[in-house]
């Protein structure tokens, strides 16, 4: 068992800082050259809890990738370029194997990302990992959940239902196909789409709790209602076997997707103006009346009330 | 048992972001104009965990307190001024009481301090607490742990070994005196001495470990030994009923005082610069030959090697 200073030792040899971060691993704080005075500083925290989100298929290293993919969605749904994160961590012992794997899977997402990590804590305890990220953004470019119209299409990134399939394969025992295991523990925050559509969408939500409930946040936050085409909805590889019911449950409350759900002035095509690796699919638009509707391929709607996504009971998760 | 969403709602209703913050809870992170470009942002993060603090004792409005006051200990250890906090919650349930209570410390502590919730996450899991706080220094007058010099002489504030004197008694089933209560779960961070000697002090570091461990990382970082003269360690009050032996192990290894550590040149007297309020005792200085000595008052030497401080295994817990 390594003492704690060997493994905060173990992380900051891990970490080299570029020239903004003045000060890193090993202080007191952390000291960051602080945005240009024209940019804000973007700040959110999430943790993954022991029991809701640690299920017998993530490696060290998925969990690594995914404290910090959860953390740098939040800033891609702000428009938000990702600059620092820190890492509190609570391990039930100083376990140097399944840190330095944690670490594999953690830097190489901030690697990817342009992100360093500056600073945390460790403790002992039942395992958690909370992870703050720093980043920055101009206001009046921020991609706020607020700014929806009435008329506004709605468009979101990648596809939907993969990552709770591999949730629902592993809660029943099954090992999960690659690609839905991908999604699930390797989740890519769409950083580049927040960057690019920044100053263009006038709203946007990562789908961290399911569509339909980060589609009520966005509503609720801009005082408007939504129609969905439920024949447009990306569906994630492999569900087309499934049944519809349960293929549309996945798509629309199944969550952890980490995608970016962005509403748009009716007439801008976000794919003109996002890197094209990027997948972007119209799915509906957002509407006067209050709720959700829900438009099938025959023609007929079924109505959502504003009731039933609320996971702090359920899955006792929520992430904002 | 509340939702979660009702839960974020009711923490909104209770923070008045100022101006500085353009968005503040409710999106996806939070927006806060930066420091000026002269400044520097500082960061620090810290968690309270179920088992390894969260005794008997501790009311909510205690945890609510301490989590906050941890963290701003670190900041007020680099001399910076807190802005902004984030609070990653974890709880068994919803319990709308126990949150109340729980923002009844935290907040309270967060008015005396200037600093203002900005954000974070609601999980459900084994109760744990992780705080992210945010301030400002100049990036010159900020208070490393690597400044040190020999020669330098060792200010302490406040007092010494009642925090771990009340956990010691409540730890054994014994009511703690008030005092040692109020040591253990309010204490209040140094912030004010922090500023005021930001730019004088040539280190510091906040006493979470205790004394003789968080000398340790000072003169290990400063590249220097330590010798403390016992006689003048400013002992909290009601240590004087204990023997000696006890008393100095409180004093010395007992940890969560969060007082400040602080090296000064050999001629300044930190005093004058500091409010009145706030207590200052020279303990000792700093020397060339590494490890840390400790001269009793008839003149004996105890020489105190590097290890056995490393918190890890023993309390579980460390804060940086």
């Amino acid at each position: 068992m390594a003492s704690e200073r060997e493994l905060i030792a173990l992380i900051a040899r891990r970490v080299a800082p570029p020239p903004g971060v003045l000060l890193g691993i090993g202080d007191d704080a952390a000291l960051l050259a602080p945005p240009e005075s024209t940019r804000a500083l973007a700040a959110s925290c999430d943790a993954l809890v022991e029991g809701s989100h640690f299920l017998a298929g993530a490696t060290p290293e998925d969990l690594g990738w995914k404290a910090l993919a959860v953390n740098l969605s939040d800033l891609a749904a702000m428009g938000a370029q990702p600059r620092h994160a820190l890492l509190a961590l609570t391990l039930p012992d100083g376990d140097v194997g399944w840190l330095q794997r944690f670490l594999d899977g953690f830097l190489a997402l901030a690697e990817v990302q342009g992100v360093t990590l500056v600073g945390g804590n460790l403790a002992r305890g039942p395992r958690q990992i909370a992870v703050t990220v720093l980043g920055e953004v101009a206001p009046a470019r921020a991609l706020r959940r607020s700014g929806g119209r009435p008329g506004d299409r709605l468009w979101v990134t990648g596809c939907l239902g993969g990552a709770a399939a591999a949730l629902a394969a592993e809660r029943h025992g099954r090992e999960a196909p690659a690609f839905w295991r991908r999604r699930l523990w390797r989740p890519e925050p769409r950083v580049g789409a927040g960057l690019a559509l920044a100053g263009l969408a006038r709203a946007a939500i990562d789908l961290s709790d399911g569509l339909l409930a980060d589609l009520m946040h966005l509503c609720e936050a801009s005082g408007v209602g939504a129609e969905l085409d439920l024949a447009t909805l990306p569906l994630a590889p492999g569900l087309e076997g499934l049944a519809k019911e349960e293929r549309l449950r996945l798509a629309l409350s199944g969550g952890e997707d980490y995608e970016l759900l962005l509403a748009l002035p009716p007439g801008l095509d976000p794919r003109a103006s996002c890197p094209p690796e990027i997948p972007l699919t119209a799915i509906g638009y957002l509407s006067e009346s209050p709720g959700i509707r829900l438009r099938e391929a025959e023609g007929a709607v079924r109505e959502v009330g504003a009731a039933g996504w609320d996971h702090f009971a359920t899955t006792g998760n929520d992430r904002s």
